[in-house]
């Protein structure tokens, strides 16, 4: 950690305070000095992901310190899980407007709490000011060598699936800039899904060896399926009475606003992979192995095409296809 | 990298087609998965350091999109070097008001003049909009277990250093906030050292096994060395008269503010770095062979107090010891 925030060195204490010792012996050096010094696992691979959460784009201001620092964490988490990797270690740089003390007791309760669910280490970072808050964290995981699941494996034929309930972090969002919607127990259930976002890492594990590509769904189904098809060179037939529609989705009784938030909703942090046919079978007991729904939603083509069709085989047209950050 | 900075598919590909293909072999997949995968060299630990630069605060609003790719990468390769640590890779994240194709082109042709001097791989990152430049850089080195240069291997009766001309930073800020002051040569010789910082990776893996602690001044010579004091457990005697002043300082002719910037101003990136008495003899070689001075500036002390001493031996009153960066 280093420099310019007001009274910084008292926050790198703080940080340290609740960090504790590094319990993992492949830190050998951890907050305090110029780098970090860490051991890698012999024989493994580094994988390596970054993400930057923008105060207002990326989490909407009234989000709670808790849920902001809960957030910057699952996000990165959820690039490792996509690749199947054992999440190691972060470094973790906050541009903040102030040294709010509330706020960063709040942020780091929140952080340590998902961190606290994996074997992942804290070992460096840097605070600065700025006129809002900017958090970037960049996550360090380790796989085997060419078990690491890729967005370019994929070939026509292979089925399409989805873990979780896509869409429903979308209509949290929707939920709260509607300032005037009554606040139920099911709105707040989306709202954590936007806020809390569960990172699968568990299931991108599983997937190693298993699926044929996979992907994150951070910026919308359609848009990150469009994004795995171009990886791997094939178009894609998605079915539209195939995708999953969670409960709380369907008591909300606006099918139209919910079909655009699953396709082209933005947060949902599920993992989008492929399966050959053959492997399909493995699917179900998988799911119940885990405790995660997981959906066939459609299939690979040849060609170049991304295309949702209704249950007649007919073309839909789809208004958005992914969901670029813009809330307050 | 992933989402958000509007046009940010097309920065990727402009990114991608500046970067080429990755040239060094430990990138088993670079920029454009959800992840890197990078192949660690077989028993050699990683060196991890990452620095955040926010416009106005870091550099000065003036400062040309070059240079400010340059000491994004400078400033985070001079932690690398601080540790005696080669360079590998490196991940980035921009967080911009506008997506300026002339900044961005300005950004990397800094950052890829110095990225080239090394064996250095941009691996991933993320783009964001913001209202103000902010811009992280992570960066993975390797060395070999147990040669890393820290901030606590040192001890009382170890000589202190320092490399190059601290200082010329501070003084080329300082010209630069006093528009009035006409431009010469040699300011912009200083405005140069503010904002091309080199990083001394040469000096650092040559003090391996030879300086007991080491670490780069970012914030001041006399704050950094109460940190390395503080980390070592010792104090230190700091010689008024044995601080280097290089030619464009003295020709200032403002000898009180020059004693100022070399003490306590910022942005200077060189190593201080402490020796045992009988290693002293071969620091005039070393510094002849990478044509880098290193000079000898005090020693080090039992106790806990870093003092600052004239030419009698009295000692004297340090207005301030570091620098935080504030400037515009």
């Amino acid at each position: 950690m280093s420099s310019n925030l007001p009274g910084e060195l008292a926050l790198i204490d703080y940080i340290r305070a609740r960090l504790g010792s590094p319990t993992d012996a492949s830190v050998i050096l951890g907050i305090g000095d110029d780098a970090a010094l860490l051991a890698p696992a012999p024989g493994q691979q580094l994988v390596l992901s970054t993400d930057t959460l923008v105060a207002g784009i990326h989490f909407p201001h009234d989000t709670s310190a808790f849920d902001v620092g809960w957030k910057t964490l699952a996000v990165n988490l959820s690039d490792l899980a996509a690749m199947g990797a054992r999440p190691r270690w972060c470094s973790l740089n906050l541009s903040l407007p102030a040294l709010d003390r509330g706020w960063l007791q709040g942020f780091f309760d929140g952080f340590l709490a998902l961190a606290a669910l994996h074997p992942l280490q804290l070992v460096g970072g840097d605070s600065t000011r700025s006129s809002e808050i900017v958090v970037t964290l960049t996550v360090f995981g380790e796989i085997a060598p060419g078990m690491a699941l890729r967005r370019s494996g994929a070939q026509a034929g292979d089925s399409v699936w989805v873990s979780g309930w896509p869409g429903e972090a979308a209509a949290g969002l929707a939920l709260t800039l509607d300032r005037a919607s009554t606040t139920t127990p099911a709105h707040a259930r989306l709202r954590a899904r936007l806020d809390r976002p569960q990172p699968r890492l568990a299931l991108g594990a599983a997937l190693c060896g298993l699926a044929t590509a996979a992907m994150d769904v951070s910026d919308g189904l359609l848009l990150d399926l469009d994004r795995l098809c171009a990886a791997s060179g094939c178009g894609a037939v998605l079915e539209l009475e195939s995708l999953p529609i969670s409960q709380d989705l369907r008591a909300l009784e606006r099918p139209s606003a919910v079909r655009d938030w699953i396709l082209g909703g933005g947060d949902d942090y599920e993992l989008l992979f492929t399966v050959s046919p053959h492997n399909e079978a493995r699917l179900p007991q998988l799911a119940r192995a885990l405790g995660l729904p997981l959906h066939r939603i459609g299939q690979l083509t040849a060609g170049t095409h991304v295309q949702v069709m209704d249950a007649t085989g007919a073309p839909v047209s789809i208004r958005q296809r992914g969901y670029v950050h813009h809330h307050s």
